[in-house]
């Protein structure tokens, strides 16, 4: 998996980079702020993007053939969008973009507009019995001209000849990659969307994006609606499992939320869901297949296998999603049954594997997702962490919403952050839950072995009045009626216990340890709320310096829309589950023989 | 459009062959009987089919490097079907297909079985917790192993995990090209098999094809389920101009004719729809319009432009057309407006394109569709001839079906050849009427303007009690009631002056003349009834040596058939509009003259 880097040196600029074998000149210089001019996007089609090869070699391909002359090809010109490096290599780029629009997404990444959906007004001339091309070769002409492949389908053909006459020839063409999504009458250039949707086994969250301008328009978020027949994964499988009935029903709930979602963002942007022609989805492969109706079961048993994991681009009628009739869903790739491509938008968000920093990302969740590495290795695995940091199965647990208790200061009273402001608290979400414990165990009232002290044993203690006795287990009160109980901290000793082995486990594979570290990056919808110095001071993360602990919130989001506006980085992230190495736990003996060992908490004075 | 030819040389077999500059290696030496072995059918996946280059040059694909090792490539091993001829080549082929499965079809076509469709039985791995690839990846790589590549589809992964793990692993995959159309439990390769229709006009004819053995398994045809909305295509676009509705409506009605065909084929040949996974269609521009629902009042108006010339691979689901839902239809392409897929299916069935001789191929109908060439150079054209070909607006006209008269003979008494043997003729179909004004020209009753003579101009002549007067105009009797008047002779001379005008256009822009043509070929579903001597007295086709005429049969229904069986003739079909060049006839102020020249019926010293 791990390959031999070759050098590619770009002049006049001087710029170098390393890069695996089989990496085209065109992506090279990219992922280097190198925006080598194209129209096509490099795909092959425009011709633009050409460099000379002065030293090294790139096969001449057919699209080269096609896009220059014999001349150009003699002196080394090549489409720097299709030549492949298999050797140190040194070209000369006569034309970058000159003003690339561009946009900071992610974790500080510069992401280029150039969006997978294309449109291209063209003012065809009209057929005369010198020029009887059909309508199809006369868009496709005119639309090479301008450097685009295209690919017709059904839909469009069926009335493509009234909308060609009836607009006199002058037409918008919209194309998602090659397809042929529509030919509108006029020029509609200006108005271009799509949506980037991140679809949470708990909350979905949906951004209108407005791919001219690459801004956002719109963003809502709601609960999955299938949330009335599980709150993870496995037990919406086991649904599932009923029958085809059960299975249908599942897809109907995602797709009501999702397309009542879409509605909502087209009311409040003004935006006509005919001008909305992709919508980029990411979210865990259960929830995938379940959304695309595709058998789900064996992702729940040993030995978890998924039906697919490569991306897919669905015409959106098949996938049953309220965007243009004609428009299509893509998927990001998934890497696994419980790495899934919310996981590899967020290594796209991150940059993981494409800098030099060594990086530990977590999201944090029923299942602890988590990636080691930097541009020369990438690890990821999943950890189960049970149901703890989504507040369920905790006593006085509840979803980060009103009312819930957020953040926790103990000092000699109790400090509650709570969701809603100035308001009764009415129960404690994960990340207060996680505040709580580290606090305790700051305030000494929790030992390294998750024993909470009784007021009998710190009757001097200031918060010894707080100790309390709820059915006979040992309790901190934290507000009225709210508190936090001996098994809450069992539960929660659980699932930090399983995502520190994980993490624990790549690092040993790696080879790293905790002072090897760059950063620790906290993600998901849970994760990007957790206190970093709580995260560290309960075991959840490494032992490094508090301020690299980052939160780096939405990274799914994020990265979808980073896939929408960006045929590029859509490329990398295609490419992400083959560079991503996968570590199961299941099974694994050191997985089993850590799990013991950092159930504990960490000794206090190796986390401050 | 006329490229320099290059010189491919094979060896050790010295076969050589000369193509145009960019025909792959595969396919040159496949055009002369040289089968290379193949698994993938020139898909550069299996590896099969490489050769030795010893002489000129090609350059190294992605394929190449792919499946070649870097000691073959350097050796000049590349895939044939890969390979590109940009220069004169000489060759080692290292094995040629043992025993290739072949069939003749069309006129004297050698036809290898290679059908788009393949079904390949793979027994896979089982899932375990050190192989967790997802049931895609799984089948996928078991499919490239033997050679194939796979696209997936959403249909298909919905059901996927199931059907897999039901079968225990052990499923053949069913592709039609890279698409994964289905997945069956067990080994189902002895179960394969596709549908040839043509659709005409008038008669729609449909074949079910064994595409593991290559035979016909059962034919069934029927009349167009359009006719009540118009004998011929202009009247049908003019019925769908009235609105949607009416576009439905000729929609609906052809797709009942198909379907009904289809259960039909599928009840006589006791084979389950679900092993039906690809119907190759063929039919001039309008009927595959209406077909697929697609707007084709453009063709009916000048400058007469069809929406699409493109073959199309269309889903069976999308397109209506009973077979097994996740099959495909393919279109073959048409050429323009008025040279259709049935014409293009009509070159490669007589292999006109592909061979030295100067052949002149005639599809007679209400269109007269004309082809004109050889491998050097092909020219077409549509000449409007009417309806008299077909029998309508003669007025004892009727189809070729039970009681018309398909053959006459006038000596001193007249002998008829009536449809259904022994029975009274009702009426004259198409090639009787030809017979008979044939006939009259030899016994000295028309003269060469067309003119009858009546039973007072030639008291002495034997049959001189047949000349009659009808409603006041000349008649000739050939039965009771059954007769041919002036006027029908004035309609037939018409319709073969347009024809024939049509292919002394295309000789003259060819440059050659009568006696440089080698064949005439008359085919389609009424040219093939012809008489061609009567063809050639009435001065439809060139006065050749009567043995050079030649009828064809349904060559539109053979090359459907050929393109079903063998992946390379349908890549050659798809080729062939770019070959043939059309001389469009409205307009040309040569058509007009040499129109009126051809209205006159040949003097018959020059065509006996």
């Amino acid at each position: 998996m791990i390959q031999k880097k070759l050098e590619v040196i770009y002049k006049p600029f001087d710029k170098a980079t390393r890069v695996p074998p089989g990496t085209t000149l065109f992506s090279a210089a990219h992922w280097i702020g190198l925006p080598i001019d194209s129209t096509c996007g490099g795909r092959g089609t425009c011709g633009k993007c050409k460099v000379q090869v002065l030293e090294g070699g790139a096969e001449i391909t057919t699209a080269d053939r096609k896009q220059l002359r014999a001349a150009e090809l003699e002196e080394g010109w090549r489409l720097s969008c299709q030549a492949k490096v298999y050797e140190d290599t040194t070209v000369t780029v006569p034309e970058l973009l000159r003003v690339p629009k561009a946009a900071t997404m992610g974790v500080n990444r510069l992401v280029l507009l150039d969006p997978n959906v294309r449109k291209v007004f063209v003012e065809l001339a009209e057929p005369s019995l010198t020029d009887q091309r059909s309508d199809t070769e006369r868009l496709r002409d005119a639309l090479t001209a301008e450097g685009f492949d295209m690919k017709v389908e059904l839909r469009v053909l069926r009335t493509l000849p009234s909308v060609l006459r009836d607009a006199e020839f002058k037409v918008t063409a919209v194309l998602g990659g090659d397809r042929l999504i529509a030919v509108e009458p006029g020029d509609t250039r200006e108005e271009s969307y799509g949506v980037a949707m991140d679809l949470g086994t708990t909350t979905v969250v949906g951004t209108l994006m407005n791919l001219k301008t690459g801004m956002a328009e719109a963003v809502r978020s709601t609960l999955n609606g299938q949330a009335p027949f599980g709150a993870d994964v496995i037990s919406r499988i086991s649904h599932g499992m009923q029958g085809d009935e059960a299975k249908t029903e599942l897809r109907d709930a995602v797709l009501r939320t999702i397309n009542t979602i879409l509605s909502e963002l087209y009311e409040s942007a003004g935006v006509g869901r005919d001008r909305v022609y992709e919508l980029v989805i990411v979210g865990n492969a259960t929830m995938l297949h379940l959304l695309l109706g595709i058998d789900a079961t064996p992702i729940s048993m040993m030995p978890f296998t998924p039906a697919f994991t490569d991306p897919l681009y669905v015409p959106a009628l098949d996938a049953g999603i309220d965007i243009h009739a004609g428009g299509y869903v893509q998927t990001l790739p998934v890497v696994g049954a419980y790495v899934g491509a919310d996981i590899v938008a967020g290594i796209m968000a991150t940059g993981l594997a494409r800098e030099d920093k060594m990086r530990v990302f977590v999201d944090v969740g029923t299942n602890g997702e988590i990636v080691l590495g930097s541009l020369k290795r990438v690890l990821c695995t999943a950890a189960p962490a049970g149901p703890a940091f989504e507040g369920s199965q905790i006593r006085c647990g509840m979803r980060a919403t009103e009312g819930a208790i957020e953040g926790v200061t103990l000092t000699d009273h109790v400090e509650l952050q709570v969701i809603g402001g100035d308001i009764a608290p009415r129960g404690i979400c994960g990340s207060g839950l996680v505040d709580t414990v580290a606090q305790l165990r700051l305030a000494g009232l929790l030992d390294a072995g998750g024993k909470m002290r009784s007021r009998e044993e710190a009757p001097e203690h200031p918060l010894s009045d707080r100790l309390i006795m709820v059915d006979g287990v040992r309790a901190f009160l934290l507000a009225e009626n709210v508190y936090l109980t001996q098994r809450d901290v069992r539960e929660l000793q659980f699932g930090k216990g399983s995502i520190a082995t994980g993490i624990k486990v790549l690092m040993d594979v790696m080879g790293v340890r905790a002072t090897d570290l760059d950063e620790v990056l906290l993600g998901g919808s849970f994760g990007s709320y957790l206190n970093p110095e709580s995260a560290k001071i309960i075991g959840l993360v490494p032992a490094v310096d508090v301020d690299h602990i980052l939160s780096v919130g939405n990274t799914a989001g994020e990265g979808a829309k980073m896939a929408l506006l960006s045929f590029r980085e859509r490329q990398v992230a295609f490419e992400l589950p083959d560079k991503v190495e996968y570590v199961e736990l299941s099974g694994r003996s050191d997985f089993n023989d850590s799990f013991v060992s950092v159930l504990q908490f960490p000794e206090l004075e190796t986390v401050q």
